[in-house]
Formats: structure tokens, C-alpha cells, sequence
């Protein structure tokens, strides 16, 4: 298992000698030009925690107080002369090194963790933090890791909302093991705190709470969600009680195919609705909070109406992205009751009754309320999103790719997208199983 | 317009001597067998204050503590030898007499209505305090007694759940007349309170509170409705606002032809589901709460399986009761969700996993909650009601008629039911017009 896993120690030499080219490289050209730059590994290539076949260097660029970014931006522009650029709080630089995927982010040197000029200046805190205490444990992160992985619940970016590299190291040393993680947190309620260092944590929200250990101010796991915690609560119940290897690596998923995503359809009896869009050029955690809140947004929107989701989601797949809604109720009959002031607030009755002229039946009072019975403006929930979805709370990207065109698909016609990743999407939302005990 | 509701001298006449010749009778009857009985004419006859063409007589046997209501009983028979047996809280007869509906109705003589011993004790202390305060004001009290017809909030039987001529009596007396009833209900709030003796009203939860002057624990409205009370607090700004005389005698109501109850289904689309079954053979005052309380409790049944009711009624005719449901959600797809205990709670949840092997998707975790979606048992409206009525909280004279057989009209087939009282309460339910504004 673990053969499978750890990195081979070829791969080591080979990440290793590849961070050190660059780095050598970044900090020869920030002394030619004046700079007094430190170029740092960090993340889990700094610390021999990376699962075997990710090939992902973290370099980061340190500058002191008073220089500028933007002079770190530029020397890894000439380190990586082929590279995408980013933005995250602030410019990054991604490239492809020799087979490695290397992000070059340009940081500030700040003397302790508490007096951050930006997120990433934490970074080299973690990666100190950890280095210093996980020899010997490697082993059990990375089985940690690989297990959140088969389970569903790795990686901390919004999208997935799970458990970021840095908070599975912090559990194996909160627990001393691979196993000791999966006992303890068999017993997780919401709410859970793990303070390494003692910090005494500020109050949280969060369903899990673990304080940083090198900035007592922020929440580790504040990006998991109630959802993935639980998930992976549920799956330690699952492997102590049955080990099994699947856990670690899941057969493969088939992808549904067109006969089949009929027949599921038939056998739920739901009514299909999809929306989709051209996807804003923005990084996946830019985009998945507003594909979220434009999801509820609609969510809301319909349940107003009197139309009910059992259901929904949102992807990204082949430049496109969209959003899904499992109908239980995708059409209402005409009559709808509008319901006005209650009977003793007599000014607010007449104006409601006078503005209502129009009508199938009454008024009549309902609770001490007066109710009309009018003709609903939308009896079927494709119409109401398709005529309603500028009026949206949506984020901005979202709202600009919408108003630029976007198509709705009912029921059957969602077979009419092909792209792949949308049918894996697809064929996950219609399994929706999680493996929980 | 008082020409018309007022009764004619003759007619009073005939009442006096119809209402004498059978209390004397009475008394004769009794005198002859030893029985120290006083018989009573109540209600609105004994006080000038019924309308024209009503024929009612209310004529009470008042026995003494120690005697035996039977024995009065057994006197209303002799005096009224075709007759019914009728049943309040004790046994009372009706009979046509002369033309007039005559109600003998056996009570206990007590001394002052604190002590009753059953409800029907109280009324010759109602008659008393009314019939010695009233005179000069019954114009004022049929007046208010046929608008509250016209408006249709006239009846205190639990089948109206409206005003009482009792209630309409004491407003004349506490307002003065009857445009100082409307005047001052026009202002009415829910837990208005009207206490004409000052004897502090007991805390009563009733939307209007009237403290009867013979008898400070009991509320006069207490049988009035929420809706009625505001129907008439509503109807009472209209007429002040622009008096008319419909009114007091509303315009006579078409009964909608098939063609229209077609019609007016087709305009709503919603679908009509109606139970119907052999009415039992108890009073109205038994009947209608028990439909009501089935009406309820089918209602919540069908929103627990996810299906939604617009409105619904209850309505007898012909021999015949039931329940008509106008549904907004009538179908449901095949897929339910059926949601489970939290996941941190690791027995409960390994317990539903394992009850929930059959399923359509899942398991997964919705705001930390286990979810399998499952076939739902019923996907329609109908087929729930008709497999699961008699598992609803019926009163038992209904659940013996339905237990004997009843029918369930889906949509068009209610146009089956030709009766005329059963399209007249369509009819209305379709108009659902009150004069309110």
C-alpha cells in the first residue's frame, strides 16, 4: 500500500534537485538586481508528504518589508519564461518545469505569523512549522491523505470544501497516527477544537475548529465543510470496522451512459434543469462561491414560486459551467392564493383588495388573512428561471456570462451535452454514494 | 327594509297563542301527574326579536334538583305526538306544530346559572335578562340579525361557526343600535373583549371574547370563528363605507352548470379530489367537527407525503357527507429523500443505513444529516388517500360510515355528484366570495 504511495526515492532526488535549479536560479537573478529576496519550498514537497504521481512544487518568493511584489512577480517570470499567470490576493506565476506543475508566488518575509500582510505570507510558517516535527510520521500523512483522497473529502479549495495538506499533517501530529486519526475522529461532533499548541482558540463557527499552531487567529479547517467533515467522520467508521483497500483507491467510476441516464430518470420520475453558461476566466475558487450562491440563489427563487428541488448542484466542465436542479415539483396548476394583511388592519385590506381586481376566486379571509386566488404568473419552473435568472442574486463573473448568452436544458434534452466531464458529473449527482457507516 | 324582516302583528299573534296552547298543555300534563315542572317559551320568540318567516319555537321543561329530566321528556311526546328524538348534551324532541319547527327541550331549574348542571340550563336566564333590557331596541336586533344572514355569518351551530342570536342581542344592548354595532366592529382586533355585567372576564383564548352576564365563566362567542368574526367585522366597514341593501339579502345564487364547474377547472388547474361517504345519523353539531377533524387530518397526512392542498371543505348533502380537497401538488415523482439521523451519531446512523438497503441513490450527507433517496410509496394524491383513510384520525361516526364504503371523485368525475346542495357548496367553494372591504 504504502509501496504505492510514497514517493519512489528516485522521484525525491529528482523534485528535489528540480526545486533547487529554480530556486538557485530565482535567488542568483534577485542578487544581480539588488534584491535581498529568500527563495523557499514549502508545501509537501518541503517535507516529503506528497502522494506518489503528484508532481506539484510550491516556490515561493520572500520578499521584506518595504520591497515590492511586483520585483518577485518578475524574476519568476524569467525563471519560467513559458507560464500562466494568476491571481489569487495577488499575482502568482504557474508553470510546467521539466514534468513538474510549479506555482511561483511572491510573498512578504514578515517576522511571525500574526502580523500577515497577506494569506500566503503564512505559508513558510506552516512549512517551518511542520518540517520540524513530522520525521518519522511521513508515512501516516500520506496514508491520511490518500484516504481522504479515495473518500472524497481531500483538498481544501471551495470547490471541495475538504481537508487541505496542512490540516491532515496538524491531525497526524494531534493523534500520532494514520489510525489514531480515523479513532479520534470516529467520535467527532460539530464543532470539534484541536489546539496543538494551546492557544485557546478565538470563537469559531466552523464545525471544526483547529487552531492555527503558528497564528492563533485563524481556523485551519475553515474552509471544510459541515458535509466533508462528516463524510470523512462516517468513512474512519467505515475502514476501522472493515479495512478495506477500495477505500484508499476507488474502482473506477463508470460514466453513465445515454441509456442509462434515461432509465435513471424514468426510475426517479424528477424533472430535469440545467443551466448553462459560458465559464468566467477566474480560478476555481473564485468561481465555485458564485456558482454556489447563484445555486441558492435559483433554489429560492423557485421554492418562492411554489415549485420544490429535491436536489441540486453546480460544475464546471470544458469551459462551460452550469448549474442542476432535480424537480420534485416542476408545474403548478394556474390558481395561486395571494395572501393580504390580516382583516383588522382595514386601510391595508382595502388596498390590497383594490389592487387585486383581477381574479379566479374571492376574497375571502384564511386565519384572519385575506386571500385572493389569482392566475400564477409561471407555471413551470423552466420559464420562471428562464425569465427571472438576471433578477438573481449572482456573483459578478456569473452575472456577466449569463447576460452574454446561456442555455437551459429540460428533462431529456440534458443528453444533448456530450462533454465527458459533465457526464461523470452527472453520473456522480445521480449515484450520489458516499461511502458512510 | 324593516317591513320586510319584521314580523306581522298576526304573525305574532299566531306564535303567542301556538307557543301558549303547547305550554299550557305542558303544564296541564304535568299538574295531572305530580310533576312541579315550568314550562318556558326562550329564544328570540319569547322576546320580539326573530325575524319574519322564521318559525321557530324554543319551548323549555324546567324541572326541579331531584326530579327527572325523562319525565319531561316523556311530556314533550305526549304534547307533540308525531315527532323526533333529538340529541344535545340530554335527549330533546322536535316536532311541526302549526306550522311553526317546535324544539321541547327538557333542563333543570336551577337558581342561578353558575350551578347548571348541563348547558341548556342557562338559556331561561338568558331569556330573562334580555326579554327585561331589549324592549325599544329589536328593531336594532333584526336589523343586525339579517345583515349577519346576508352576510353569512348568522348561526352559532359549529357547522357556521357565526354570531348566535343571543351574541347579536347583547351588541344591540352594548353599542345601542345596530349602526353602533358596526360602527364599533368595524375597529374590533382579535381578543376583543365585551363585558356588559363588569364581572372580569376569565382568561379566554377565543379571537372574541363576550363574558355572558348570567354566567361570568362562559364566552358568549365562544363558538365564533376567527374568519367569521372578521367576515362580519370586514362586511361591517363595507356597508358604513356605502350602505347597500343586498346586503342584508344578497342577490340568489346561480348554481355553476357542468359546463362552467368545467370551466372553472380548466382556468385553475388544480386537481379536485373528493371523498364522499352516507352522512351518519347524528346532529350537525356532531357531524361537522368530526368531518373537520378528518379534513385536518387528511390535509396533514397528504403534506406529510409531499402533497400540497390549495383549500379544502367539508360539506353534507343528501344523505350524504365528505371532504373536498382542491389539490396544488396532486403528483409526485417516483424519488423521495428520507433523511436520517446525524452522522455523529454512529449507532443511529448504521441502523438507518441498514433499514435503507432498497434505494434509488445514496447514502450521502445533507447539513450533516444522512440521506438515502428511496421509491416513494405513494405517487398520487388519491391512491394515498384511498389506501390510508382509515388510518386518519377520524370521529367515530365517520370512521363507521367510511369504514361501510365511500367513494373518491378524481378531477372531472366529481361532476358524477348531481345532487343540488352538493353543486350548490361547489359553487361557492369555486366563487369563494365574501363581501369584504
Amino acid at each position: 500500500m504504502l509501496e504505492k504511495i510514497r514517493p519512489k526515492a528516485e522521484d525525491r532526488k529528482r523534485l528535489k534537485e528540480a526545486a533547487d535549479a529554480i530556486l538557485s536560479r530565482i535567488e542568483g537573478l534577485a542578487r544581480e538586481r539588488g534584491h535581498n529576496f529568500k527563495a523557499l519550498l514549502v508545501g509537501s514537497g518541503a517535507r516529503s508528504t506528497w502522494l506518489a504521481g503528484d508532481h506539484d512544487l510550491d516556490l515561493f518568493i520572500a520578499v521584506p518589508d518595504g520591497a515590492d511584489l511586483k520585483d518577485a512577480l518578475e524574476l519568476a517570470r524569467l525563471v519560467a519564461p513559458v507560464h500562466q499567470e494568476k491571481y489569487a490576493e495577488h499575482a502568482y506565476i504557474h508553470a510546467s518545469v521539466d514534468g513538474f506543475e510549479v506555482d511561483i508566488v511572491p510573498c512578504y518575509h514578515v517576522l511571525n505569523a500574526s502580523c500577515l500582510r497577506s494569506a500566503v505570507d503564512r505559508t513558510p510558517f506552516h512549512t517551518q512549522y511542520i518540517t520540524s516535527r513530522i520525521t518519522g510520521l511521513e508515512d501516516h500523512v500520506l496514508l491520511l491523505k490518500q484516504f481522504m483522497k479515495g473518500v472524497g473529502v481531500y483538498g481544501s479549495e471551495l470547490r471541495t470544501g475538504g481537508f487541505s495538506g496542512y490540516l491532515s499533517e496538524i491531525l497526524v501530529l494531534r493523534y500520532g497516527s494514520f489510525l489514531g486519526v480515523l479513532e479520534a475522529a470516529s467520535g467527532w461532533h460539530p464543532g470539534e477544537t484541536i489546539d496543538l499548541e494551546g492557544h485557546c482558540a478565538q470563537a469559531h463557527e466552523e464545525p471544526l475548529v483547529v487552531v492555527d499552531p503558528v497564528d492563533p487567529y485563524r481556523n485551519v479547517a475553515a474552509a471544510l465543510t459541515l458535509d466533508k467533515m462528516f463524510q470523512f467522520v462516517a468513512a474512519s467508521r467505515c475502514y476501522l470496522a472493515r479495512p478495506e483497500i477500495e477505500m484508499f483507491f476507488p474502482l473506477g467510476e463508470n460514466v453513465l451512459t445515454d441509456q442509462e441516464i434515461i432509465g435513471r430518470m424514468r426510475e426517479r420520475g424528477s424533472h430535469m434543469l440545467l443551466v448553462e453558461f459560458k465559464a468566467p476566466d477566474v480560478v476555481e475558487d473564485v468561481l465555485f462561491p458564485q456558482l454556489r450562491k447563484a445555486e441558492e440563489s435559483a433554489r429560492a427563487m423557485l421554492e418562492r414560486h411554489g415549485f420544490r428541488a429535491l436536489r441540486s448542484d453546480v460544475y464546471q466542465a470544458a469551459g462551460l459551467a452550469g448549474m442542476l436542479f432535480e424537480m420534485e415539483v416542476a408545474e403548478l396548476p394556474a390558481v395561486s392564493k395571494r395572501f393580504g394583511p390580516p382583516a383588522w388592519e382595514g386601510e391595508h385590506l382595502s388596498r390590497f383588495l383594490s389592487a387585486h381586481i383581477q381574479k379566479l376566486s374571492g376574497p375571502y379571509l384564511e386565519d384572519g388573512r385575506a386571500v385572493i386566488e389569482v392566475r400564477r404568473k409561471y407555471t413551470q419552473a423552466w420559464k420562471l428561471l428562464d425569465k427571472e435568472i438576471l433578477n438573481l442574486a449572482l456573483g459578478k463573473h456569473i452575472a456577466a456570462q449569463i447576460r452574454a448568452g446561456y442555455r437551459i436544458y429540460y428533462d431529456i434534452e440534458i443528453l444533448e451535452v456530450k462533454d465527458l466531464e459533465f457526464r461523470t458529473f452527472l453520473s456522480r449527482y445521480f449515484k450520489a454514494h458516499h461511502k458512510i457507516c
